[in-house]
């Protein structure tokens, strides 16, 4: 199934780009959102908590056009629109989870090894004497 | 072993920071290629075509203060220094790899789903046009 053609360890390889998009916070909360069930804008807005809704627009609006997210607008007043995972989107519901679920599951072991770099590394170590 | 009270989609959880950090395309190249064995800065730079020399600072300062990384100095002139993956790193190195995995795997499906969005939407269907 695997392209051999693809490389995303190469610049020039349009995979990279692929990677640059889904590699991204946004992204993996917007599917994670989804992974539930179609979603209204403000809905989506609500279940993420913090992201703005400049940034929510343009993620959902670069997950449709990659044919992540299909996006469906009833025609009533004022106009509603939902937005669904399509088959291809769904295929990343797994790897985003497992993620998120990374996240979730390490903070305490990231948290101790943050607190015990700060007390290494002293307050005074700058990026200039680490450059 | 999953922490019930960490939820990234709480802005206030600090497992959403772990989340921004993770899912990083830079991050997700870095693991992949220290996932093969310790690497100096320059072979680093050499495998993941494209990144800079700021930007893969940045990226292994922050791997090795949240103990993703190892960095080590051996004290000769110049100064060599090698990185490794700790093992909350290799943790990361499954999720991480799904993700790069499905960027190559779906690539072509993408592109044929970005040239369709074009066609439907048109040259002139800038952001005013959907806002």
């Amino acid at each position: 199934m695997k392209r051999p053609l693809a490389d995303v360890f190469s610049s020039k390889c349009p995979s990279r780009q692929v990677l640059d998009r889904i590699a991204d916070r946004w992204t993996a909360l917007v599917i994670g959102a989804l992974a539930e069930g179609t979603l209204r804008h403000g809905e989506l807005q609500r279940r993420i908590d913090g992201v703005s809704q400049k940034m929510l627009t343009q993620t959902l609006r670069s997950l449709e056009r990659d044919g992540l997210v299909a996006r469906k607008v009833h025609p009533v007043v004022p106009p509603m629109v939902e937005y669904t995972l399509t088959p291809l989107g769904r295929s990343l519901i797994g790897p985003l989870e497992a993620l998120r679920d990374w996240a979730e599951t390490h903070l305490a072991e990231l948290l101790v090894a943050r607190k015990k770099s700060a007390a290494r590394l002293g307050p005074e170590a700058g990026d200039a004497a680490r450059a």
